[in-house]
């Protein structure tokens, strides 16, 4: 039933000649353009492409919040690009917060590896969502909205969050106000935070302004 | 050279069979999907379904911020549904601002009508953009980042912001934080802002929790 | 309740490693791809790429259409990148016309600046609808459609329009058979137009063939 | 290597219980929504829902062009719906021509079956791209933009296209015009056509106004 | 600075009059769409809409395979609607196996939880990308193409796939081939594989035809 | 009605300034990107562009499948870049076969163009959709699912194929499994085929491992 195929390299060439994009390995010193960045070439490519071991121990832990995010987007991780995903491990101690912020753009799944977390976001018509999830459980932040994970009760723990993009963006409120150079006028006029406060707060997160 | 046409009533139906999607307007008391709501039907559609009045008049302004913020978007105009677009008007007394906030997800693209409006956006990167737009000039606030607009000068500015979604979404910051139901001990843990100052806010702003 | 904070440094330098893709301001030298231009640097970005001036007068009149158009697309405005919007200038002088034209895949939200303009479009399905719009009215025209605007009533009206693409196209119907190489003969065959007429209209837009 | 497997049906009842979305054949009597109809419940979907044979035989010749359009658009085959594609039959007699027309955001890829094809666009730039193509040859209409198609030489010609849409919209430039109810001195002002001529056309394409 | 509030109803009437699809929560019993099932009310979404303990707890192992498959897809966790986003829970035992799937059109990104697994894709070009990670570490597996996951060592593990699409799909090959009812002439025809080897198959996994 | 208009050129350079991207034919020796290939410079761009001739003639027929696969994918057609579709022609002697593969998250719209063609697909829920289709039938295969195409009846067949994107990708059962170097135990592993027989078919197709 099976003859023997001398002719099969010629299907075979037919097919590979296609350069098929099935993946577009990132090549992260060309410029970024809206869709990512430019392919690594693919004779280029490895198996090593497709495998990030750098979530794979904890993240080094900020005093100030007892907690370290670490970030597996595109540029750490170059074999996400254009693929439309992408990671985060999250090290809480205990007492531990990853202090309110969004992702613009990209929705992020959370599980949870080890530990309690409370976890919450609120939505455009300020209502919240808070919840506090488990091992092995997840949780859900729509895109683009104000979220906040912290360790509950007296432990710490560790989570993982995914996210609906290769490059979602992280921008965290305390350090958008208090970790730049927005000043502090502005600040207190599109917020209604005291001016003294903001002070305060810039001193300690190296804000200017 | 044109010969009478018996006929063409027969290509005219071929192609009018078709249920053609040229727009979807909402059906906006049927339920929503994440594309948008289901179309009213085409035979019911008319010129003023993509005719929206809503915004040539000022909006009601609100003291605390000497401010009104009027959106135009799928629900105050369902002919916007499926098409990728929405719009808000601005009115700034003078002083008036409009706090610091963000869409999730939807690009604004603002032009002046009058008056100057200094605005600006924090990155991810916790880069500050700031300017000062006058009269006819544009201004971009790439999606789901924290901005803000506030009139210059001594007057007060009119501007009209387009976005790049018919259901931008609109999240005010001050608001999520001081008009929910956000637990103040939350709100300090993710914030490092003052339990006293979280609870002042909520008094002014309406705020729970 | 916030102590000193020496190890900031490391969290803000994990999150600022990443190149993260807020924005994409278009380097407009290099090759443009199907997703838009290459990223400028960030690095190199200012707030003044966020803003575009080239709206704030009126376009030069031109004595045809008594019209002015000035598109403020990502070629003109390179912020635009990526983010999915573009905006426009239309000045009509009394009596002044847009001529029937499209945008090839962008809707396009008109708003009236000042005076009063009768625009509208025609569906697959060869409806028309149309529309008188006034000072801060908007009006709504759905991809791909042939529509225009003329100024109505005896005075003059400005107008700007939003687009769902950084580079929304404009094809105007006049200039793509009168101001192009079209051979009149497939004009004629494919508009059942006179010969006779296409070469006056040629000769009046500039037309060859 | 392979032992009695008892328990497979537990696998098979995990993954058979998602109502898993690989096609979501039109319920077309449900209301349209952007991204498309709502789907046939997947217990009533067959083979037969996945073929279309309309196109199969010639469509009925419009003596005024002599030619045919048939379109296999979603409400036709409803098995298309979400999947991004949908087809056109094209059949040409000698001479014969389908008027200058769009897709409004639509990309067509024709192919022709028999005879040969003079086809061409206009881009926004107005450059003008005319071939001849023959049977089995490809050529591509970018999306929106103004094309036809005519019979070449002295034969009929068959053709094909394909859409990147199951719901293309097809606007016939004299149809929108001299088909609809479109004003003569409107078509007049926004097109510089002469007010005789244009009624003229509506006398023979049964337009009105 | 802060003075008495007493017309901020106002402006959160405005903005909350607003339905903002900040997310879907999927109605599953209603219709599915192209883009996902309509959105429950807004008014009667709470917190644990967002959050899916599914997953928490080991599922059932097959003895076949002996490897569990647990979902998390949009009808499993409704709260995925729209988002772009889904999970998977995977259970190997001892030399355990996923055998050969792809899910047509999304991307995973897989996190293993505990043990070592030995992963690999192929590629359009026939090139085949294979790797061993273990705890922590990330594989991703580009869409729609061809994947397995097998315990490595002595031991079993766990870990948990990411997708791009709140609904995935997940053809297995051996089930759509041994577990179905495609006849065996045609699966021996467009398979080379024996007929007498695809009725064992059949007879293990239950196919029949 | 119609001045002369020397103004005209204005208005004309106005519009033709900007790079208006209604296609970008692909630079195929250029770094692809997630969204396709650079585009070749507008100046650069003619009618040829847009037309393909390769698929006007049979492909070379394989002896083992009695059949060829000839695509026009955009690295042979490289108009099609950014548009959204590409085509594919298939030779198929009697009992010729497509072996079955699928195309990675793109669909796929069959024409037959002569004979006769039994062609199936099967789904996640491992349902099987199976049809003979004539000349001048559709028939529709759901983006990234298992199908194939064989000739019916004793004659021979050809048909066209064409994709919702310009690089659908073709990943063929057999040779994914037998012509690359996937390992015999890793595939006897995770399929359940015996070693001997996937030793037997890598030995025609070529494969090694």
């Amino acid at each position: 039933m099976l003859p023997i195929l001398f002719l099969i390299p010629l299907l075979l060439s037919t097919t590979s000649h296609a350069s098929v994009q099935d993946f577009c390995v990132a090549e992260t010193t060309a410029s970024d353009t809206p869709a990512g960045f430019p392919c690594k070439p693919e004779a280029n490519v490895t198996s090593s492409d497709f495998v990030y071991t750098g979530l794979s121990v904890p993240g080094k832990i900020i005093d100030l919040i007892n907690a370290a995010v670490t970030p597996a987007f595109v540029t750490q991780f170059p074999g996400l690009n254009g693929l439309g995903l992408s990671a985060l491990r999250l090290d809480l101690g205990p007492g531990g917060v990853v202090p309110l912020h969004s992702h613009p753009g990209a929705t992020e799944l959370l599980i949870v590896k080890s530990g309690h977390i409370t976890a919450g976001f609120v939505s455009s018509a300020n209502s919240v969502y808070i919840a506090t999830v488990k091992t092995g459980e997840l949780m859900i932040f729509p895109q683009g909205l104000l979220h906040f994970q912290v360790a509950a009760g007296k432990k710490g723990a560790v989570a993982f969050a995914f996210f609906s993009s290769p490059n979602p963006g992280l921008q965290i409120l305390d350090f958008a106000l208090f970790a730049s150079n927005f000043s502090t006028p502005l600040i207190a006029k599109t917020t209604f935070l005291d001016p003294e406060l903001i002070k305060k707060l810039k001193g300690v997160l190296g804000g200017s302004g």
